[in-house]
């Protein structure tokens, strides 16, 4: 087993990484008191790994609620069945909430966390590869609301992370690569070499071998929590991580949460603020197409769906949370490994990368 | 006008106190900035004061949510069409919103700040006697549910708060009674002081004169800023604000928020805390004496509702946030100006004083 630390003061909080965690009760009992514990999963979920976080719980008073799966169930409604469960059982202040699934799942039992009497300690076991490089790290929690991707939500730190990399085993392969696009992400963003490894590595890691994908899962990780760690509270730099995801999220809007994956729509958003950023003369031309060559070997999307019109994708992304006074500040990228942020460029300009063609 | 600060790190900021404050534009113009500012009131005090304000944020871009008045729509819900409102105006991070009216506007709009985009600015304009004294400083927030008064909320912290005494002049009488309630506990719990002026000038309060309602406001605000100052997100002292909630909050419960006003219910709560203290030989009986003959003054109830079993009004304590393992903490005295947090009494001894007789 490996530990990588979150560095936040008083918030810091371990990131534990290897396979067969979910079969070692030492990780989790320093963190459990003995008010009550709620794992909150998903139907997906709870038939393949719900057993085995009870089984390291033994002894303590513990809940379940399993929620039905999918990104339109993170909503204010279902944060209410998180609520409903706790105060039907009376729990108190000093319960623990644990997050066990993909994003969705951690996002909402985080946010429930934030809110419920206003703060209680949760621990994040994420078992999407989606959830393990991105969201169960960094205390992001929200809800969508039917105007916007996470629109609603607090920023909430886990007390832990429990990253079990056999739990990938069991992951759609559709879903699978979708989370790669953010593992990609972290190359582009702050780590050309990540990158160039990735591009090499990409074999293995499609063939899910547990030594490429714990390097890769630390990586970024390490990288995230750099980031974290000197922006908690997005005021500035923490922003890149948002590279390709105003872009994306404009797609998911579009689409309700509801077709494409998340990873799925950040890929093309990724590659529509690679192009942006070669048109602005910052990224050479072959570097585009190097990442387009690996969204593609992937099997990630690299086009926007052909039924949303510019005005429509203009409009959701003025609409997004990184939008001041209407001008879409974008995470563009200088090179591959350097992203900026930037709402310095030609309206123009960004129009010709969301219309077709 | 006087001004407090509410001491809190980064997170200072200052509680106006005066009359003709809602004329005086100098004191919002340095918290405004320019990407849109939501007035959030309710359809009671909207007639009263909703045009003074739009008056001070004159060339602002300003919109405004008129909500429906009482404790019942403090909800999910409710919270739901603050976020409506903000999301089809399309505001950013960037804005502000400002609570006018009451506790439940101050709470869910605090708490609609708290989680919009994860966290914006807002700022108080409390226009009861309760909210000037008590739930617009300290950055409590929250929404009830049905099994439970603020049990889904947040600390955040406004940007200001603006106290106008002047607003009290509208204040229907059982509310501004109720909200005496408050005043009092602050006497009881920290400044005996305090609560013998409360003694010698009740009938100068109950006349509304400004010089005395500034007076008890703001040595209120100033006894309520030196506790939540040392514990903002109540680990330990804070606890004592919450002297006659518990038992109040059990009968807010019971009644669905619906009839007694929350002053009412604290007030009967502050005399069962204050009779607990006595039988447990902390409290002299002449000052439960006491304390009993100003909340009659007042107006204020000191029994409970007759329809509330004993077993009720358990089971409602029980699920109060200060519980801890089922042990229900009480804020007792262990003499006037004196609050002690315990839960080392004889379980008989509570069952006897929810027991009517």
């Amino acid at each position: 087993m490996q530990m990588l630390s979150l560095d936040l003061g008083e918030r810091s909080y371990p990131i534990f990484f290897g396979a067969e965690l979910l079969k070692d009760k030492s990780i989790l009992a320093p963190y459990l008191g003995n008010e009550g514990v709620l794992i909150v999963t998903n139907e997906t979920v709870a038939p393949l790994y719900l057993q085995d976080v009870r089984d390291l719980l033994d002894g303590h008073q513990v809940d379940e609620l399993i929620l039905p799966d999918g990104e339109r169930y993170k909503t204010l409604d279902t944060l209410n069945l998180i609520f409903n469960t706790l105060l039907e059982k009376g729990r108190t202040r000093g319960c623990m909430l644990i997050a066990l699934g993909g994003g969705v799942i951690g996002d909402m039992t985080g946010f429930a966390a934030a809110c419920y009497q206003r703060g209680v300690d949760f621990i994040q076991i994420p078992t999407t590869l989606l959830a393990q490089v991105d969201s169960s790290v960094g205390g992001k929690t929200a809800v969508n609301h039917r105007l916007g991707k996470n629109m609603i939500g607090a920023f909430h730190q886990p007390k832990a992370v429990i990253i079990d990399v056999d739990t990938l085993k069991t992951l759609p392969d559709r879903e699978f690569r979708s989370g790669l696009a953010e593992v990609i992400k972290y190359g582009l963003i702050v780590d050309k070499n990540f990158f160039s490894w990735l591009e090499e590595n990409i074999d293995a890691l499609l063939a899910r071998q547990n030594d490429s994908l714990l390097y890769a899962i630390e990586c970024s990780c390490r990288l995230k929590a750099q980031i974290v760690s000197v922006d908690e509270k997005e005021g500035g730099v923490r922003a890149i991580l948002n590279f390709g995801h105003t872009f994306g999220h404009a797609i998911e809007t579009h689409q309700k949460y509801g077709e494409w994956l998340h990873g799925e729509a950040i890929a093309v958003g990724m590659l529509m603020a690679a192009k942006m950023s070669a048109k602005m003369n910052w990224l050479p031309a072959e570097d585009v197409e190097r990442i387009s060559r690996l969204l593609k070997i992937v099997g990630l999307p690299v086009d926007p769906p052909p039924d949303l019109s510019p005005q429509q994708f203009l409009n959701h992304m003025v609409v997004d949370k990184k939008a001041r006074l209407g001008i879409i500040r974008l995470v563009l990228l200088k090179a591959i490994g350097q992203a900026v942020i930037s709402a310095d460029y030609e309206p123009d300009l960004l129009r010709a990368i969301v219309t077709p063609g």
